[in-house]
């Protein structure tokens, strides 16, 4: 596999698994949902307790952003990983303190950018799994990859 | 219109405007994308200068979340506002350092969930804006809503 991905090396199928797991904190829970997400079941054990969540569950934003940085680490696309839109996005079931998270991707779509000649739009299906293996978020997302230059 | 927002209180074509401006700075710029999405236009000045983004600029994922706490402040559900999934989002300028967002969001869908049927599933349609009043973020997202307890 190449060190850097360009366009041409993503193709339909094409599979990638985050390289850890990310551990998710009730600290990091709390520091998100004070900072992003203000709402007491993302920020309070007690209140969560009495919430449609019944405990502390991480604000759905931090679980995408937690799977942002998986999907970073385990595919390096050369210059970067330009987000171009997402199409669907679920939260499948909640995360909690401990939790660990892990991703797979999967190649669903490559294209030539319409507006962009140099750059290629790549669509991707990611499951991120708990430690229990259940899928607690599903994603359809599309990024841009250069297209690779001619020497 | 009512303290706490309850499904019967939805309607298509009901508007809400973000209650402030969310200023974004590079240090949270920084925090973030170290934290979730580590790629060098969110880290560095000088790196951002020679990449796609020429400067710096803010991880999707955080306008993303800043917008998720404009919602919050600007809509209050009974119960607090579950998230039931985004239908699409797309990041459609680059949020910089010293930006200023703002929200509108509209109601584009209300219905009974067909799992739960003490909830209702609230369709938005939100856009974020910043100070020069371009839109940076676009998305449509859904939310539960309660049914009001009959007395």
């Amino acid at each position: 596999m190449p060190q850097e991905f360009y366009y041409e090396d993503f193709y339909v199928g094409q599979k990638f698994h985050s390289l850890g797991q990310a551990k998710v904190t009730a600290e990091e829970i709390k520091e998100f949902g004070n900072k992003y997400d203000p709402q007491p079941f993302h920020l309070d054990e007690a209140a969560g307790e009495n919430s449609f969540f019944k405990g502390l569950a991480a604000s759905g934003w931090l679980t995408a952003a937690i799977v942002m940085r998986l999907r970073v680490q385990s595919i390096t696309v050369a210059g970067g990983m330009i987000g171009a839109g997402v199409e669907e996005m679920r939260w499948t079931e909640p995360v909690r303190p401990g939790d660990s998270l892990r991703t797979e991707i999967e190649v669903v779509g490559v294209r030539q950018s319409n507006s962009r000649k140099e750059y290629g739009v790549v669509r991707t299906r990611t499951l991120a799994f708990n430690q229990r293996d259940q899928v607690v978020l599903r994603s359809t997302v599309n990024f841009l990859a250069p297209v690779r230059p001619t020497a």
